[in-house]
């Protein structure tokens, strides 16, 4: 499948002036140009965003483009500037003029000192909604300390949370707190647009990966801070510390079974054995919660994934196959919604990628361009904001503006 | 602290009428009331949602309130109806002519029996927004499954990423997709009412937990699909199965460090181990990185952490403090973003729970409400909505409204 026909979306006619880089802000500009928006990335001339020049295992897609920024830059359009010359400032000064949104992640302070911070853009543009998301938060002590995901897992206790009693750090293997900044982005961004849509007034927004990853285990928090009980890991893998057996996932046969909460006597009708009635009481499932855990698993190796879920699916148990990432394209459920999709990149070819998750009837979601070359819109975007032709080859020439070209064909 | 005084929101005079339950549903809608948003939830006669009776160690909070329904129901009113009476539908179609976004998070069909599906409100209120939010969507193979957190975790690979090599399934101890998918239905529902206010049109939001993980793991799937190579979880703790050492989160002398990408040359000068300059080429890092992990490990151990810290962000190194949950309300960048506030509830007391993460500068969220006790606010939502006292008294006294009063001090 291609990109979708362009259908209204609901950020139609919205105009974001994207600054970030790496994980957490170019995801956050991406779902706002899957609502429709329209994204203007300005990136450094000759390098552009970090992301370009990170991998995994070190490889590349078609020999140079990489899987790391692909993911995160689609529905984008880019310009490369140099913002240390004085025509490229002006060149943002235009655009921030005649923008929505400024999204930003730099380090607290280094927008100001360029001359684009909140304060510089609403007298630009009182109507700007402005975002600037940070590691720590814009001030405190560790204002001036790099703020980057796996940092922030581990000082918020995440990285303590998964896995077994003796495993140490367990640290996600997702960008969670980048990811979370991201969604926090958006709901803030398209909050300020709303009160902006009543009221004409714009606004700052600030988020932090510090404030996100703490959001996110507030049911964790709170529960210690008001039952006054710390979590500890189980010993077997049931699936989350304060829970009991048999929250978990297990081996079959041949694969994997998850099992979530379910009443207990339908548990051991499934399972067949009923000497697991012993454990028919809530606390003795959690207090013992590793050795119940281990008994199931000794009867789920019996049967396959498949013959445990025609069992426990007919008793209405809550439980489902797990997989690794590598079988999720061919599920069944995911080809059925549609969760997966291609698009054309002038380098890369054809790249499968994830589909846009949140479905609005009126206007949905749209995939409409691949993720941008380093500058490859430069040209269309300074003449759409009203310089003429000479103008443009003058900044292209004297470097203030790079451009690549996609390669022949 | 208590409750923030109330400042305007940016959703101020926005009605959201709530049928949601545990977790996915109850924390979009408090999301929505932290803006500024008026959330009725309604609750089923009696029992209510189903959180109220599931909590962590099998303990409550003063003897009956569960740290699982307060940590996602604050700035909320509930109402508890019988909906099988039809007393309590018309309660429902009055409310729902009058509110601006029903959320939902039934398994799909429910609502719609119930006669408020989207079809049903959007004939009582043509602007209404309304969201479903479910485990694997609407229609599709599984539609009829249960579809939870931990089942979701599974089936989309998340539980395999974190951890070890040999660690089989690693679940996230955090309800990751149901979070994911509350974040994905602020997205929805914000999206479409910026729509709304410059089109008048309402419609239908979706969202599902599959969809949300599914896109929480993009790049993942990216790099699978594209480079065309599995990720394999490291032996030794690396802090993501695609990156080389040193990512991740280390034991030192008296805790732990994090430390995340950083240039080779320096992390070698701050170890002080000219040895390790052997390890100098991203490649080998990534071949060897269990080896490069175990050497850092072992030398790490040698101090503590805030001595670690204070060589190695002298160098302007990516590393932080890591910690266990425990531990963060007393960290001081934590303590200055006021990132844990208190709020008095009439049963527990005062509880301590995350504050409000997304930070509007003209509309700033706020804690204007303790989560509700079931149908504590029957009464007061029945007359806003134009019910008369004596009619009041007879959906009381008929058992179509319940209602809990706090106890006497």
């Amino acid at each position: 499948m291609t990109a979708t026909t362009h259908q209204p979306g609901a950020l139609d006619g919205v105009r974001v002036l994207d600054f970030t880089q790496l994980l957490q802000g170019p995801y956050a500009t991406q779902m706002l140009g899957d609502l429709g928006a329209d994204v203007i990335k300005v990136e450094r001339a000759g390098t552009g965003d970090l992301y370009r020049s990170m991998t995994f295992f070190n490889e590349w897609i078609a020999g140079r483009e990489s899987p790391c920024f692909l993911a995160w830059n689609r529905n984008k359009r880019s310009i490369a500037l140099d913002l240390k010359r004085s025509e490229g400032r002006a060149v943002v000064e235009r655009m921030a003029a005649q923008c929505d949104v400024v999204v930003e992640n730099f380090r607290p302070g280094v927008m100001a000192r360029l001359g684009f911070g909140y304060e510089d853009c609403a007298r630009l543009n009182p109507r700007i909604i402005y975002c600037s998301a940070t590691g720590w938060g814009r001030d405190g002590p560790y204002a001036e300390r790099p703020g980057q995901d796996l940092l922030v897992q581990g000082l918020t206790g995440a990285a303590f949370t998964s896995g077994r009693a003796d495993a140490g750090a367990v640290p996600l293997g997702t960008a969670l707190c980048d990811q979370l900044g991201a969604l926090h982005i958006v709901q803030g961004v398209l909050a300020a647009l709303y009160h902006r849509e009543r009221t004409g007034r714009g606004q700052e927004v600030q988020v932090s990966l510090l404030a996100s990853a703490l959001a996110f285990q507030a049911q964790d928090f709170f529960t210690i801070h008001n039952l006054h009980r710390s979590f500890e890991r189980p010993r077997s893998g049931i699936g989350h510390p304060g829970n009991g057996a048999p929250f978990g996932i297990y081996r079959t046969a041949d694969g994997w079974l998850s099992i979530a909460m379910n009443p207990w006597d339908r548990i051991v009708t499934a399972l067949g054995d009923p000497s697991l009635a012993r454990y028919d009481d809530p606390q003795a499932r959690f207090d013992r919660r590793d050795e119940v855990f281990e008994a199931i698993q000794k009867i789920l190796l019996a049967r396959t994934t498949d013959e445990w879920l025609e069992i426990m699916l007919g008793l209405d148990l809550w439980v489902a196959r797990a997989q690794t990432q590598d079988a999720v394209h061919r599920d069944p459920q995911v080809m059925h919604e549609n969760l997966f999709t291609s698009v054309a990149h002038p380098v890369a070819g054809e790249i499968k990628m994830t589909n846009v998750p949140v479905r609005l009837s009126a206007t949905p979601g749209s995939i409409r361009r691949p993720p941008p070359l380093l500058g490859e819109h430069g040209r269309e975007l300074l003449a759409g904001f009203g310089y003429d032709e000479a103008e443009i080859d003058g900044l292209i020439a004297g470097g203030v503006v790079s451009i690549a070209t996609p390669p022949e064909k």
